[in-house]
């Protein structure tokens, strides 16, 4: 009854409206973009406010009851699943863009504004928002805030991370707290690095404070065909073992290709077993010299066709398969599975082969779309959940993928976040110590452990009496680190 | 007596000479580069090794006794000051390079390694390590990442924070943790942003792990001289507002210029108000592009003079005034003190003129040598330690700096740290809600507060008996936020 009881509290204080406790219209929130974990939450507040936050945090803290929040719900690792017996905070009505101060380059926005947003309110005045996910026309500044949320142009651009200098966020007890803010570095911890990827389990931002980007000088887009990814792969290597740093550096293998051609005739060089697409960006004088270089490492490393795009719309066009490749595989493959995980560049070429190698053991098909420049894949295992055994190996596969990533050095996540998906393969990278370290400061912030419960941590662990560390428990685990 | 029984069980594990006691020999680290705090420790432990570091922590931990860590004590904010009854540990003994790894742009250090010697062993690779502090050739790698400290190109490249991926760590109790990696992001909580700046008071770094830069394929350096310290400030902005980034651009008014002639001998423009130093790297198209624009922006802004340097001597010749500038002005003033903080690079005119406002209405000089292009002001306070009330008033016109940079909206520090000498400044800056986020962590790694105590935070504070906030006192300290 601790729910009614928030309920009916809430109702009075933020606005009957804002309080959901229908349960058709909970369902609405049962999952994130990760739709194979559904879980309806007790109550849902749509907020309106900072002040709504702050009440609705303030009200569970004292109810002791769970909250995960939620702005679009797009992340892909179910970082917003909701908790059963939990409130889930949805952000996505906070969408004002509180301050644009093109001359700081800087803006000030409530995590619900949407990504794309944010570089429209600044693009006249010369500037953009960098990180771009695919999501971006959908996806809020929060929620790529609470995964470290990437994107095809991070290659040079940097994480959400590198983009975020300041944030007012509503801690779980309630409370109103400020981390960072206009300048570049401020005194004491630097909490808000922590706090860029936490995915909730260290309180809701209210506000975020962007840095926005000049618009470059120059923007120029090619396409290679490659007969294989191989090739494709010893180009990204050459691309920047020469120093050239490129706005994005994309693969689609031809499995990804086909799927594209059929979603949306992009018309990429037909029979590629790979293509490239490689923007460069900044001063004029820059661009053309680094363009003809990559022209010219991508022929060495075999390309069969390259297309320059000479105008606006031909980078469109060329774009149009990359950016449709996920929701394309849906007409090639009734389910699939997106995979994320990270690997050194010099890796890709041994490491596609290998995901190939396990694909074809277990009869599943995997189509690559992925950025290249940064060895962050994202390969899409396909299966039919009609078919009965399919599904699990399509799940196995996707597990050796992560696996494969941990061996070659890499990491299990590069931009989708942990979430619920991807807790039980922490283990696989962190020694017991180094969970611990973290789960430290989550106990210093979420003694209770209400902050989106469940999410990051392979385990539930309980906050120790004291503050600090479980001695025994980690005395024991650092003769493992010698 | 807990301190003989750490020496004595030192002695035996990690050898003898590597355990100082005698007071003649513990003099030597009574203080770091700032010298008017000064405090004998009560033990010193020479580290040989990371297990010696680990067994120092783990005795210290064990008796409850505090440690400091110490680099090469360069630093100028008091970080590195030890404890009276603490156990200073010295790292500047672990000077070895553990990898290079120029294909992936890393090197894995130990935290005694020279700032310069990474950059030395680099560059036969084509590489370098970006933050140079103007110590950078005495300074540890140990010591940078405790401060975060900065440079003169940090305007482009960024601070310690931007440069280092991965970290091992021994924690307050003994443990090891590795935080972060080879990988430009790791899931799971960010703490390596945490760590770096955090002064020591959440563990001692054993092994650092920093990005490779490579070397651009171009630099220009050119001096500019202005009547004024406005016209200087004016063509910073102009430069930044033209979308240029330079690799650096640093001021030097008409008082440090006069000390910097004096020591040695540069020969910048007579009757120079200002000077500006602008250097340009990167590609060669884009680099003699942008020449082309800071040399025409500076003219505009009243430039009456400008040097270009034709090739690397004269490039040399133009930063050595700017390099011996801190300490030349020891050839006009006994003594004075090298002040810290931020500022919005728009501001410069403004708080330099206030500066010489508030110095002449207490009749101390001041000298401004710094970071234009960040705002990072380094005023030098000038003053005579045998004229009575002279270094008081000299404090008072330093302090008078830090308001004035706070209400400008700066900061307290730009690249030397808080330490012990601008703690108490922090309540400017931070509500007590923020300090008391910052410490909940402090007290998660360091319940009992023996790593590093009195540094960064004002006055002293006991860890709860519960992890987490003390909820009274923010629940009261809350009301102030809304």
């Amino acid at each position: 009854m601790r729910i009614d009881a928030i309920a009916a509290r809430l109702r009075a204080e933020i606005g009957a409206d804002r309080v959901l406790s229908d349960r058709q219209q909970l369902r609405t929130y049962e999952c994130d973009g990760l739709a194979h974990y559904k879980v309806i939450p007790a109550l849902v507040v749509l907020a309106g406010s900072e002040e709504d936050v702050v009440a609705t945090v303030r009200a569970c803290a004292e109810a002791h009851v769970p909250f995960v929040a939620r702005g679009s719900g797009t992340g892909l690792s179910g970082g917003a699943l909701p908790h059963a017996d939990g409130v889930l905070i949805v952000t996505s009505q906070l969408r004002t863009i509180v301050e644009l101060r093109p001359e700081d380059e800087r803006a000030v926005v409530q995590p619900g504004v949407i990504n794309l947003q944010v570089t429209k309110a600044a693009t006249p005045f010369g500037h953009y928002y960098a990180p771009d996910p695919s999501s971006q026309q959908i996806c809020s500044i929060g929620g790529n805030v609470a995964e470290n949320s990437g994107g095809a142009h991070c290659l040079k651009y940097g994480f959400t991370t590198n983009h975020v200098t300041g944030l007012r966020v509503v801690a779980p007890d309630g409370d109103l707290v400020e981390l960072g803010g206009l300048a570049p570095d401020t005194p004491g911890y630097d909490l808000l690095g922590a706090f860029v990827g936490s995915e909730g389990t260290l309180g809701i931002a209210t506000e975020v404070t962007v840095k926005l980007t000049r618009l470059p000088e120059t923007v120029r887009t090619l396409l290679a065909a490659f007969a294989s990814t191989d090739q494709a792969g010893a180009a990204t290597s050459a691309i920047i073992a020469a120093g050239v740093v490129p706005a994005a550096i994309e693969m689609m293998d031809a499995l990804s290709i086909e799927a594209a051609e059929s979603a949306v005739h992009c018309n990429y060089p037909a029979g590629a077993g790979a293509v490239l697409i490689v923007e460069l960006d900044g001063p004029s004088a820059e661009v053309e010299a680094q363009f003809t270089e990559v022209t010219a490492l991508c022929e060495q490393a075999g390309a069969f066709e390259i297309r320059v795009a000479a105008d606006d719309a031909e980078r469109q066009l060329i774009w149009r398969g990359r950016k449709s490749a996920f929701a394309a595989v849906g007409r090639i493959s009734p389910d699939y599975i997106v995979q994320d995980g990270v690997i050194p560049r010099t890796a890709l070429p041994e490491v596609l082969r290998r995901i190939n190698e396990v694909a074809d053991e277990h009869g599943v098909r995997v189509a690559n779309v992925f950025h290249a420049g940064d060895g962050n894949l994202h390969p899409l295992v396909l299966f039919d959940d009609g078919v009965p055994g399919e599904a699990e190996r399509a799940e196995t596969v996707s597990g050796a993928i992560i696996d494969l990533c941990i061996e070659h050095g890499g990491s299990i996540t590069g931009e989708h976040g942990v979430g619920v998906d991807k807790a039980r393969y922490m283990p696989r990278m962190f020694s017991d110590t180094d969970l611990e370290t973290m789960h430290l400061v989550r106990c210093a912030f979420d003694p209770e452990n209400l902050a989106n419960p469940g999410k990051i941590f392979p385990t539930p662990r309980l906050c120790g009496e004291r503050p600090g560390r479980h001695r025994g428990a980690l005395d024991h685990e650092g003769a493992e680190v010698f």
